[in-house]
Parts: C-alpha cells; sequence; structure tokens
C-alpha cells in the first residue's frame, strides 16, 4: 500500500474543508456573529493537521484499488469529524453526536438533521452546514467519475466495475484532467442555479442554501418547513428543475455542453430515470386530485416536487406526504428504494442497477426455458460482462440486509417500525426525510444519541455505496 | 409439450381433491351440518371433470421442465378454484372472491384468513378449510423434492436447479418412488402430531386442525384467537416442536428416520436455521423479560412460539405481537423474510438462499481485493455452480420487486403503509399474519376485494417460488 500518497491525499482532503470554512468565517464576520472563532478555530485546526500531511513525500504514484478505497472512507470520516467542530465549539448543536450526525448528513448529501429549530441558528453555521453538501456533492463526483476511471462503457460508471485493468498507472493523470473537467461543470451548475433563484425573489442567502441542497442532492434548507417557507412556486420549478438535472450522469452533461448530444439521447439509464419521474408524478397528482381535491396545476407541482426530491435523494419538501393518500405514500416509499442515475451527486441503490437486474432477471427466466442458450446482458449499444451483473446483484442483497439489520437495531431503541425503516431507508439512500416519526416536516431529533450514530454509519455507506466499506474493513487490504 | 400428460395429471389432482373432500363430508353427515350438500356436490364436480381428464391416454411418458411447470402452477389454481367450492355453496363464506382468498389461502399453506367469526363456522367447513393445508403441504413437497428429481446435492433442493441435465427420462419412475416415501413421512409426522395433541389434552377435531395446520405450516385454527385459545402450554410446545421440524428439509428426515444422522448433522442450512431461531427466541425472551416485565418460562415460551410460528411461515399466534416492544416486532418483521429450510413445507425466500447470498457476498468482496482470483461458493462440502448462484440472486431480487410492487397496488386501495407492506410480505411468505390491520388477532376482511386477489395472487407466487409462474406467463413455454 501507497501510505505516503495516502497521507498526502488526507492532508489536501483536510486543506480542501479548511478552504470551504472560509466563506463561513466571512459570514460570521458580516454578521457579527459568535460563531467567528468556532470557524478560526476549525480552520487553524484542519490547516495544523492537514499542512504536514499534505507535504508527505511521495516517491511512488502508484494509485491502485487500495488506496482509492482507503482514501475515500478515510477522507469521509475525517470531514465529518472536522466538519462538525464548528457546530460543537459555537454551540449551536449540542453534543458531539448530534453535531457528527449533522456533519455526516451534510457531507453525504442525506440532508437528515437532528435540529429541531433550524431557524434559530446563526447565518454562518447555516451556511456551513450546506456548504458541506455542495463538498459531498463534489467528493462523490470525484470517487465515482475520476478516481475510478475509464468511462469507456457509457452508462456504466458503476463503482469497482471501473478499477479492474491493467493500466492502474495512467490513473493519475487522468484522474486530474476528469475531475478538473467535473469541477468546472460542477460549478457552472451551481453558479446558474443561484442567480435563477435569485432572479425568481430569493435573497442571495436563500439561493445559496437551496442551490447546495439541490446540486448536491442534499437537502439542508435554511427553514424549519424546507422549500415550503419559500412560498415561490417559481423558485419551487427551479429547484425541481437542478435537482433532476443533478440526478443525472454527470459525464452526459459533459458532452451535452460541448455539443454532443448523442450519449444522453442513447442512454438507457435515463430513459428509465425520466419515466420513472414521469410515472411517480402523474401517478401522485390524479391520486392528490381524486382524493384530496387538489387543483391541477398545485397536484402537478406538488407531486413532481416530492417526486424528483426523493428519487434524487435530495430530501427537500414542498408538502407533508405523511398526510397525502395511503397510495401516493406508496409511490413515495418505493422511490426510496430507487435513488438517481449512476455518475450524479444522488444516493440510493440507482436505476441503472435497477436496469440490469431487470435484464438479467430476464435472462434467468429465458434461461429455464432454454437451458443451453447463453443470453447477454445488454444495456444500449454494449454488453454488461457477467461479472458486473453478479456484483449488481450483490450489491441489491447487501443493500437490503444492511437496511434490514440496521431497522432492528434502531427499533431496539423504542423506534416504531416504520418510522425505523423509512428512516433506515432514508439515511442509507441519503434521502433524508422518512416517515413516522422521521417524516419531511419532523426531524431526527427524537432519535436515541445510540441510533443517530448507527444511522450516521448508514449514511456513509450509503454513500461509498457498502463496498468501499466492506472492503476498506476486510483484513486483506490491511495486510499488503 | 406433452398435452396428453398435462391433462392427466390436473385430472388426477382434481380426483385427489374430490378425496380429500370425503373426510368433511362424513364429518358434515356425522354433525347433520347442512354443509353436507355442498360437499356432496363439489365432490362430484370434482369427479365429473378429473375422471375424463384422468383418463387420457398418454403415449408418451416425457415430463420434462415445460409439463413440470405447467401442472405445478394449473393444479394449484385449479384446486383453489375447486377448493373454494364448500364454501360458496354452504354459504359459509359469502362472496367469490372471500371464498377463493380462503382456499387459495389453505392451499398454499399461507393460513391468512377473511373470516372475522371463524367459531361460528360448521365444524365440516373448518375441518374442509384445515385439510387444504394438508394437501398444499403435500403438493409442495412433491414439487420440490419429487417432480423435480436429482437429490444429488444435500441441502440444494432449490427449484430448477434440479431440473437441468439430460436424464429428463429417468424423471417419472423417480417422481413416484421419491412422492412415496415422502408422503410416508409426511403420514408419520402427521399422524404422530395428531395423537401428541390428543395426550396433551386436545380434542380429536383441535388436535387434527392444529396438526394439518402446522405440518404444512400453514396456521389455520379454528379458534378466533389462534393456539391461545387452547389455553394449553403442552400443546403449545408439541406444536412448536412440529412446526420446526416441518420447516427442516424432508430428505433429512427420510435419512434421520433411517438411521442416517449424517446428512442432518452435517447440512449448513439446518444450522442456520438453528441459529435464527435460537437467537430470535433470545432477543425477544429478553426484551419481554426487561421491558414487559414477563416471568422467564412465560418469556421464553411465548417468544419461541412466535419466533417458530412466523420462521416456518406458519403463522399460528399465542400472543399479539403488535403488542409487544418495538424491538421484537423487529426481529418478528425481520423473521417474516427469511423463511424455512428449502425442502420443506414453509414458505418464504428460505435458508439456504439466505446462505448463498451471504457466501457469494464474501466472495464479491474478496474479489474487490484479489481481481484476479477464482473463488468458489461452497455449501457443506460441495460447490455452487455460478448458475445456481445467479439464480438465487436473481430470485431475491424478484421478490423484493414483487413485494414492493404489490405493497403499492395494496395501498392504492386505501391501505395504511405498514399494514399493506406486511399483509405482501405475509401473502408472499406464505405466513398468515403480518402487522397493523392484518396483525395476528385481526385478519384480512379489512382488505378490498381488489386487494385480496392481489393476496392471493402473491401467496400463490410465493407458493410456487416466482420462475414457475414467471416460465408459466412467459410465451416461450406455450409455443411449442
Amino acid at each position: 500500500m501507497n501510505k505516503p500518497l495516502i497521507l498526502r491525499a488526507l492532508g489536501l482532503v483536510l486543506l480542501c474543508e479548511a478552504g470551504a470554512m472560509l466563506p463561513s468565517l466571512g459570514i460570521a464576520l458580516y454578521f457579527y456573529e459568535k460563531a467567528f472563532m468556532a470557524f478560526a478555530f476549525s480552520i487553524v485546526a484542519l490547516t495544523l493537521i492537514g499542512l504536514p500531511l499534505s507535504r508527505n513525500l511521495v516517491t511512488n504514484s502508484d494509485v491502485g484499488y487500495r488506496e482509492g478505497f482507503m482514501i475515500a472512507a478515510i477522507s469521509w470520516i475525517l470531514l465529518a469529524l472536522f466538519g462538525a467542530l464548528p457546530f460543537i465549539i459555537s454551540g449551536a448543536i449540542p453534543g458531539f453526536i448530534n453535531a457528527f450526525f449533522e456533519a455526516m448528513s451534510g457531507l453525504t448529501t442525506t440532508g437528515a438533521s437532528v435540529l429541531k429549530d433550524i431557524e434559530s441558528l446563526p447565518k454562518s453555521i447555516l451556511f456551513w452546514r450546506s456548504v458541506t453538501h455542495w463538498l459531498g456533492g463534489m467528493g462523490i463526483i470525484v470517487l465515482t467519475l475520476a478516481l475510478i476511471p475509464s468511462l469507456k462503457i457509457a452508462g456504466l460508471k458503476l463503482f469497482r466495475a471501473e478499477v479492474t485493468g491493467p493500466d492502474k498507472s495512467k490513473v493519475l493523470p487522468r484522474v486530474t484532467q476528469t475531475s478538473r473537467e467535473l469541477y468546472k461543470l460542477y460549478t457552472i451548475i451551481t453558479v446558474t442555479e443561484i442567480v435563477a433563484l435569485k432572479i425568481a425573489g430569493l435573497s442571495w442567502f436563500d439561493s445559496f442554501i437551496h442551490t447546495f441542497g439541490s446540486v448536491a442532492t442534499g437537502g439542508f434548507s435554511n427553514y424549519n418547513s424546507s422549500v415550503a417557507a419559500l412560498n415561490n412556486p417559481a423558485a419551487e420549478y427551479i429547484i425541481i428543475f437542478f435537482m433532476f438535472i443533478c440526478g443525472m450522469n454527470f459525464t452526459l452533461h459533459y458532452y451535452a455542453l460541448r455539443g454532443n448530444f448523442g450519449p444522453l439521447w442513447r442512454d438507457p439509464e435515463i430513459k428509465l430515470y425520466l419515466a420513472v419521474t414521469l410515472f411517480a408524478c402523474l401517478f401522485i397528482s390524479i391520486n392528490l386530485i381524486t382524493i384530496m381535491d387538489y387543483q391541477i396545476g398545485s397536484a402537478l407541482r406538488q407531486s413532481a416536487f416530492q417526486t424528483v426530491s426523493i428519487l434524487t435523494t435530495t430530501g427537500f419538501a414542498t408538502a407533508d406526504y405523511t398526510l397525502w393518500p395511503t397510495f401516493s405514500q406508496g409511490v413515495i416509499f418505493l422511490l426510496m428504494f430507487i435513488g438517481g442515475c449512476a455518475g450524479s451527486t444522488s444516493g440510493g441503490i440507482k436505476v441503472v442497477r435497477y436496469l440490469i437486474l431487470a435484464k438479467s432477471s430476464f435472462r434467468q427466466v429465458a434461461k429455464l426455458t432454454h437451458p443451453k442458450a447463453v443470453i447477454p446482458v445488454r444495456l444500449g449499444r454494449s454488453v454488461v460482462p457477467d461479472e458486473l451483473v453478479e456484483n449488481v446483484q450483490t450489491f441489491f442483497f447487501l443493500y437490503f440486509g444492511l437496511l434490514f439489520l440496521s431497522t432492528l437495531i434502531i427499533t431496539a431503541m423504542g423506534v416504531d417500525l416504520l418510522s425505523a425503516l423509512s428512516a433506515v431507508a432514508a439515511c442509507l439512500g441519503n434521502i433524508g426525510p422518512g416517515f413516522g416519526i422521521v417524516g419531511p416536516v419532523s426531524n431526527f431529533s427524537a432519535i436515541p444519541e445510540a441510533g443517530k450514530m448507527v444511522l450516521a454509519i448508514c449514511m456513509l455507506v450509503g454513500r461509498l455505496e457498502i463496498y468501499t466499506i466492506l472492503v476498506f474493513l476486510s483484513p486483506r487490504i490491511w495486510r499488503a
């Protein structure tokens, strides 16, 4: 294992976090907030630790999958630990576990909050809370798209599948170049949304906060009632649009911005993603109109917002879907287990995995009637290697296995079954709100401390897609 | 496709059902019940249809997988349709859908009931209701163990895996012989339990009813409050024992009764099955003792009964677990997704599938650190072929896919999320009771008619293990 390289990378990650705190420090200064000291101290601490680490002499620039897994897992944990510092020092979020939960929720772009009264927090703290989203969203783009290269098969940017292959040495230059391009793209989308929300009538502060929440598909708002508090349909449509866009594979945007729309039109994942969104909107709208006498316009807007928010694993809310008819609740519940597209900032199982699972199921049934037939699983023009099919199938099992085991742990703390199940689903899928006591107008404050730690781990495992964590925990990787 | 053979088999199945109605006819006569006419008519109808079909001239005795799938799927549907006749004609269960639901629930050994007041029913009808369990249990043993032969790999009696191989011609004699042995075994277990329950103090009638419910892992009782009404701890322990035994692979009993205990001790599935049972009992007992101040003896008996009842997908109840602490509810909820062993009368996903899923997950993680390693999935002494691993993984995906989609349909009928989810899980897993409005002291009467049909289909799909139904619905099989 290339230890100096890992330490250097972790050092750089910490310095990035220090840099990301600077705007919050500025806001604290501007508004004369006491949290200023908290940010100053955190930045100093991050720099004192990050700087020497980043100076590690790297004699060997080989980055393999071990190093990748290591950097990913440790980075997120360190970022959350240090990211919680301003919350703790400023006293904005009392208790280490609450602060760590909130920071992890931000960095994993989950958006689940332990705060009962968000609006009472200092502006600088609210800003930092949302910046963690943006940072996490950026991190996940590097992790899935750049650190793990070889974008050979369009639409198949699934974790691990890309780590194989003999040309490990070529990783580093490609990482640097690809990530630079994607950062640019991510920044362009961010700036566009901020400006759009400002034009729609939001304050600069609200525009920044809700932009960070949507481009990272995170979901932190600075209002207790989330986006509903804005009371601004135009802003809602803008947020719907950007959540949807950021739930798509970023490489497709990259090509599209260069005038190459081919990959976008051809991508089978996008078609299913769009279909799921449209059907969910349609079903919920009809349900709201027929059962709850909603106006058509309002039904469409509400269903579109909630559908896109949950499907992309953002978690913003303009309505309390736990008060909707049971069918609409069922649709939302189902969406919680889908997630956005691979290579996006969204979490969850991801649409492309369902495509592969569905196609391999067809193959399985075909094999039962024609045992000797060799039937490849296809995705668009390319054949999905059997190894990847198994990877996806195992992923599905592990996801649900973890979901059920974590639910069991949460019920052991006295949380009712539906709340526990949906809380875990919301954290593992990096969504945010669930059902029952963790509904969209509620928060995670009622979950006991130990439960919050379990859920924070679920967020991390969800964000790094299970395998990273399992490899990180496997003795093999530590041996070399 | 061998049409004459299929028709002949279906004819024999109908004649079997006619024969199975005779005891109920006798009971109706003995107690002077009006239901007598209903049974007489049903038996005549079954004979008039079954007899000519069974006389079909079979010139070619080739049975392939197509014929197997066909016979299995059509048999269960026909048995349920004709099995509902006595309920409809006697007026005991009003409405075709209710009667069909109850018959399907019996034949698939699910044990979910639409009846609000079971005790008001004629004895002959109650008896028939429980006989359907026994018949279904017998059917499933032939289906998984005899119709699909080659018991080469101990513990791997999973559907389909055995249908492959070139020696289709050898199927028939082996089917006949194996099924005869297993019928004998099933009958021995049944008689033993009836006698044991009688000795424990139950009436002959109660002994028969609760034996049918336990050996078939069905769960129909003749009391509204299920086994709790017996108020007989000895009987409870006997029922626990037989439910547990019947949730085990019957081939292991077959060997054990011949003095060959090797397969039993070596079987990895049994070890996990036992471990799950013990841990679930332990967790629930501790939970009941610490939170609800249960006596140790009572806590152990109640937890053992409910654990074994749900794990083996029986569905008998001696307590309302929806009133237990949330953690115990969580354990019960988890057990609903496990099921008994392959080759038993139980339903659900089955323990051996989890073994294969867990082992293939380990392999997947190992492959991530050693991409070129070839790692076989082992089960005891034998290697699980990759084809079977994929079969099991796909099964898991299809099971949960069907679970979520059916839940969505049930929520569309105004049923709340937890009740809908657990109702589908209880029917798809052939368990019986769930949570919410379909809890163990409740019933399925509150589910709308259309929902009952969906749930009846779930029972069938669960009993025939998804693939049978998918193959049955695939155009390929109808073409030949």
